[in-house]
């Protein structure tokens, strides 16, 4: 834990009788359209597993679904971990913000152990992140100015944009100021990438994620190892329809290695 | 409910003083090598959800942990509607042997509304069903008899197999014998997929999902108008390593609707 912006956003307190229980507010600095930044509620979500008393391993697996839109103020989060085995453990986690439940989680963590081991998806060829300018953050959107992101493709739509065909973006992405990785920071950048609708629409829509998974494939020193670096993230679509659409991303380190993928429904107006 | 073997593994009985609770039995025609099948217990508990009194909508997200192995024999599901909004539900479930727990799941449900709509990915071209052979079922592995599955591409192993460079399997598939595709059918279909990790190494090493997540994409009518054709599933991996893999999936319609997607994380030793 630094003074960086994202460690006081998702600070939490453990209570002072129940271990299961952590303490926390909504963070101004990384408000959204409404709410929150997803991926700061997702990151805060994690934190709480690591740092229960009993958790066991590190990040494995994360879900995490938006119940409701968190009204800005204080909120309680309980940590269960419901099983743990000798080489994982498995965590059910609720956000409340008085006696209203507005998210809850899954979470999974592990005990790493060398196996064979190969990545098979290939990262995007992009030019490095000082080839690239860095992205002005949209008006009203708070949390946008804590990452410096410099897209190599499929920025935000303006108002010349027009509709595309294709959901793709890539972009480098970093904490702004830059800050070291770590599992917290990682679970939010895998939500740093906008609903892909308002590329397909060329503007933006109604557009909030119901429900979103994220693998962990790197190791503790893998994550350490990035350091303040930025990461390469990719992101798609499969599907639009009947209200919601699917996005499926990759977050790359500048060594090559794959850290995470990410999967989410997101619900829309279009 | 029909009286198929799908519907006899899968059904489950209401508590009598509990809505939220539901009764069940590991079902024998669905044995895994160990425990029943991931995607058998995963549509069980989607079905506790549909079964529920108060579900509102239809499925949007599951996503099922699988925490211990199943032992065989009687389990209780609790299935609570967390959040009920006007356009989705959040739902949270635990499936119970005695007084341990064995899997956790989330799972939302959300009632569809006409939108602009696209499918952004590609069905793979690959032969009619009735052009490729039907795959014998493994010794030991008693659900895969109850599926016809047809490879197209990266079927199972053979001792002569050796290993490969791509984890991707694409094949046919549909309930042996034919049965009306419906939401707990897809989602054991989301499960289908054998370890990746069998096609990179060109062998069986112990492996077991972890977790796993699935988007329904398809409206209930198009689930319904699938009637019993075969469904084409396509799945890879992104990367293996300290001990657990991804695995990413698509099912496809004989209509060319995507009818889900589907992800996993999968524990492995090899």
């Amino acid at each position: 834990m630094t003074n960086h912006v994202f460690d006081t956003a998702t600070a939490i307190k453990p209570d002072s009788s129940d271990s299961n229980v952590f303490h926390g507010e909504t963070p101004a600095a990384y408000g959204n359209m409404v709410g929150p930044f997803g991926g700061a509620t997702a990151a805060t979500l994690l934190r709480a597993v690591l740092d229960h008393p009993e958790v066991h391993g590190s990040p494995v697996a994360l879900t995490v679904n938006f119940a409701a839109p968190l009204a800005d103020g204080p909120f309680m989060i309980t940590a269960r971990p419901v099983v743990t085995n000798r080489s994982n453990q498995h965590w059910m986690l609720e956000l409340h913000q008085g006696d209203k439940p507005m998210v809850t989680a899954t979470a999974v963590t592990g005990v790493g152990r060398e196996t064979w081991a190969d990545t098979e998806a290939h990262k995007p060829g992009v030019p490095a992140p000082d080839e690239l300018p860095s992205e002005q953050p949209p008006e009203g959107i708070a949390w946008a100015a804590n990452y410096d992101i410099r897209f190599a493709r499929g920025a935000l739509p303006t108002p010349d944009s027009g509709a595309s065909a294709d959901s793709t973006s890539t972009l480098w992405v970093r904490d702004e100021p830059p800050r070291p990785l770590d599992f917290p920071s990682l679970t939010a950048l895998c939500d740093v990438f906008f609903p892909r609708v308002f590329l397909r629409q060329g503007q933006y829509v109604p557009a909030g994620t119901v429900s979103m998974t994220v693998y962990f494939h790197a190791s503790a020193l893998e994550v350490d190892a990035q350091a303040e670096q930025h990461l390469l993230g990719t992101a798609r679509s499969q599907r639009f329809g009947n209200g919601y659409f699917d996005q499926t991303a990759q977050l790359w380190g500048r060594d090559d290695s794959l850290l995470a993928t990410t999967h989410q429904i997101v619900y829309y107006k279009a």
